[in-house]
C-alpha cells in the first residue's frame, strides 16, 4: 500500500485541485491532504475556514478512488520547523506531491521523498481569478467541483468574501 | 441531516471511545471528532502524535455507520477563545457531545446546544490505565479496537511509551 | 442602561475619532474603547505604545458625557477568534459601532449587534496625515484634542517617531 | 502629580484588595490597576474573564478618591521580559505598589522604585476561600465589596464557578 | 574532525557538567553546547538568565581542550519539533549525547545518533542541591567551577535566587 | 575590561560585517554578537539557518583580536520587548553599536548606550547584492571572508538560495 501528501490552501478547492488529486490517486492508495494556512480566515486571500475548506474537500473526494486523510495545518513561519509540523499532524506518508519549490526542498533536506505534481492548466484554474469572480459575482461555479458549489452557498461564502475584501478600513 | 460533534485526546482511541460513538452514530448522520492537544506527544500523557491518532480513527471508525469529519485540535490555552478556535477548524455542527463539564459550559456560553454524552465503563477503559499496562508490557489488547492495536504496533508505540515514561532525568 | 463598543489604534487619537465618540455619546451611557493593535508601537505607523495611548484616551474623554472603559487589545492574528478575543477582554457590551467592513462582517456572524459608525471628515483627520506631519515637523497640533497635544509632548512622541521612521537600515 | 502602579488578579476584586487601594491613594493622585493573567478565565482558580473584573474594578473605585487606569495584563511567561510587557501595556509610573517578592525583584532589577505594599487580613480576604465558598454556595458577599458582589451576580459568576470547578474530567 | 552535542539548563553549571564536558572532550574536537530553557529566569528552578549562564559556560569551558559552540535554546513546547528546533539553531553535529531519556528517543526517532552521556557524581553534583545551598547561605562554591563562582558574584546570582525564591505571594 | 554588542542577521557573514567587527575591535575586548532573526531560514531573504550563520561567525572572527560571545535572536515582534529579550538572552554589555535608526533609538530609551556603528562600503558589501549573485551564479566569494565561503560550501548554501528563491509557487 502506498500513502501520498499534497498540500494547498484550497480557497477554495477547485477544479485544478481536482485534476491533480485524481492524478495523484493513479498512483497511491491513501492520500493525506493538507490543508494549508488552516488558521487564516476571513481575509481576501483566504475567506474560508479550515472547517469550511474541510467540508468543499470531504465531499469533492467521494467520487474519487483513494482514502483520503484530510488534515488542516495551521501555519508554523519557522521554515526549518514546517516539515516536522506537517509530519507529527499527519499520518505518516511515502512520498509528497507538491509545485512549490519550498516545500520540496524543505522535504528534501528532511530527507523525505518529494515530486513535483501534475500540472493543471493554471490559466484556467486559479484560486485568486476564483475569488475574483465570486466579488464581482461573476459565475464562478464551473472553475470548482459542483459539491463545492453547494458548500460554498450554505454558508454564504460569497457575501463573505464581498464584505472582507471592502478593505481593511481602519482609519490609519 | 444531523451533524455532532465529539472531543478526546485518544490515547489511545480505546473500546470506551468507540461505544460512546457507536452510540452517537444513532442519533446523527455525521460526526465531527476532534482530535484534543493535537500538539501533544512524546509524553506518558500523550504518547501518540496527532497523526498517529487519526490513523487510529480512521481504522476504527470505518466499521462505525457515520461520516467522519477527523480535525486535530492544537490546544489554545485561553478557555475564552477554545469554542472559537473549534468552529473554525471543524465542520459546523448542530449539537456537542461531551462529560467534561469546562467544555459544556464553554459550549452554552457559546449558544452552542451540548449535551452529556453517553456513558462507558470507566473502571474499565481509561487511557491511564492502558498507558501503564503499555508501559509494564502486560496485555492492554483487549481494551482497544483491533486496528488500533495494528496501528500502535506499526509505528511501535509501545517501545516509544516506554521510553518516554521513563522520566525527564534532566539534572534539576 | 446601555453599552457600545468602539475600536481604534489611535496612534495618535485625534479629532476625528474625538467626534465620533461625541456622537457616540448621545446613544449610549457607558462605551468600551479598545486600543487596537496595542502590542505595535516604535513603527511609523504605529509610534506609540499602548500606555501612552491609555492615557491621552483618558485625558481626552474627561470632557465626554459617559462612562469610558479603556481596554488594550493585543492583535491576535485569527480573524476567527478575534470577536472571542474582544469579548473576554472587555467589559460586556450591547451594540459595537464600527467602520471597518471585516470588523462589520466578523461582528455579524458572531451574532452581535453592528453599526456603521458615525462619519468624520477623513480629508482632514488621518492617522497617516498626523504622523507625517509629526515627522516633517509641520504643524499638527490643531488635529488631535488638546490634552493628546500635551501628552504627545510629555513623552517625546514626535522625537520618537522622526527616529523610528528613518527606516530599517539594516543592511539587507 | 504622582501616579502608581498595583497589580493583582483579581479573582475576584474583594475587600482586601479594596483595603490596600485605599491606603495607597493617600499618597498617589492616579493608580494604574493591572489586571494580571488576563488571558485565563472559567478555571477554578481564575473563574472570570479580564473584561469582567474590568467592570468590578470600575464600579469599586467609583468611592475610592483617585483617577484610576485599568489596564488587562496578559501573562508573558519571560520574566524577564515582564516589565517591559508591563510598561508598554500602562500609563507610565512612578512607584509599584506589590508584596510579591519576584515582582518586586524584577521592577527592582529594572531601576524601578517598587514598595512593599499595604497589607491586609489575609486570613478574612483571599481569593481562594472567596471561591470556595462561592464553590459551596455559602455566604462570600460580605468579603467583597457591593458593587462586586452586584456584578458578579450578573453574569452568573456563581453558576459558572461551580460548573468549571467541576473538574476536568477528560478520560485520561 | 567530529563535533558533538551536549545540553543542560545549567543553573548553575556545576562540577558535574564539567566532568561531562571534560570527557566528551576527548573524543570529539568541537562541541555545541546548548542552553536549555532559555527563555526561563528569575525562577527557583531556573534563576539565571540564558546570557548569565553563556558567560558561565565561556569562562569555564576555557580550560577544556575543545572548540564550543555555546547556543542559547528557548522552549518549543512541542516534542515533535524539538529535534528541528535544535537543528536549525545549533551548528550541524554528528553525534549527541545525554542521559535524557527524551532526548534520546527523540533524537534516535530523528535519525540522529544518540549516545548516553558520561555519569557523574549525581549524590553531589545537583542544580537543585546547589540552589538550596544559595537560598540557605550555605557553602556551594565547591560545587561550581571557580570562574562559574565569580560569575554568579558578578552579578549578584545569590540575592537573586533568596529573593525569588521567597515564593509567588500574589493573593490567589 | 569593555564588552559591546553588535547584531547583524548574516545572510551572509560578509565583508562588510567583518571590516566593522575589526574597527570594534580597537575599542572593545569582548563583543556579544547577535545574529538577528535567527528563526528564519529557507527564504530568498534569510536563506540560512542561525547554525549555519553561527559556524560562518566563529570561523570568521578567529582572526579577529577579541573575545566573541555569538547568540542567536528569535525576532519577538514587540518592539517595546525587543531590548529586555536581548538583554536577557546576551551577556551583559557596556555599549551597543548600530547603524538602525530603530535599534539606537530602543536602546536609548532603555538607557544603554548606543553609538553609530563603524562604517563600510555599502555599495559594495550588501546581503542583497551577494545573494543576487549567487542565484545567479555570478562570483560573489570575493565579497565574504574566506572561512564563509567554505562553510556555505559545506551545506551548499547556493543551491538551497537558488531553490527557496524560485518564489512561493502555491496556486493563489
Amino acid at each position: 500500500m502506498h500513502r501520498g501528501f499534497y498540500i494547498g490552501r484550497f480557497q477554495p478547492y477547485h477544479g485544478g485541485h481536482h485534476g491533480v488529486i485524481k492524478r495523484i490517486a493513479e498512483t497511491v492508495d491513501e492520500l493525506v491532504v493538507g490543508i494549508g494556512s488552516a488558521d487564516k480566515s476571513h481575509t481576501e486571500q483566504n475567506p474560508f475556514t479550515a472547517g469550511e475548506r474541510h467540508v468543499m474537500l470531504t465531499r469533492a473526494l467521494a467520487d474519487v478512488d483513494l482514502t483520503p486523510y484530510i488534515v488542516p495545518l495551521q501555519d508554523i513561519n519557522r521554515n526549518a520547523l514546517w516539515v516536522s509540523h506537517v509530519c507529527s499532524m499527519c499520518p505518516p506518508f511515502d512520498v509528497a506531491f507538491s509545485n512549490n519549490a519550498l516545500v520540496l526542498q524543505l522535504l528534501e533536506e528532511a530527507g523525505i521523498e518529494a515530486r513535483q505534481g501534475p500540472v493543471f492548466d493554471r490559466s484556467k484554474y486559479r484560486g485568486t481569478l476564483i475569488r475574483q469572480r465570486m466579488i464581482a459575482e461573476e459565475p464562478w461555479e464551473d472553475l470548482v467541483p459542483d459539491p463545492v458549489v453547494q458548500t460554498i452557498r450554505e454558508f454564504d461564502g460569497g457575501y463573505r468574501l464581498r464584505e472582507v475584501s471592502k478593505g481593511d478600513v481602519f482609519e490609519r
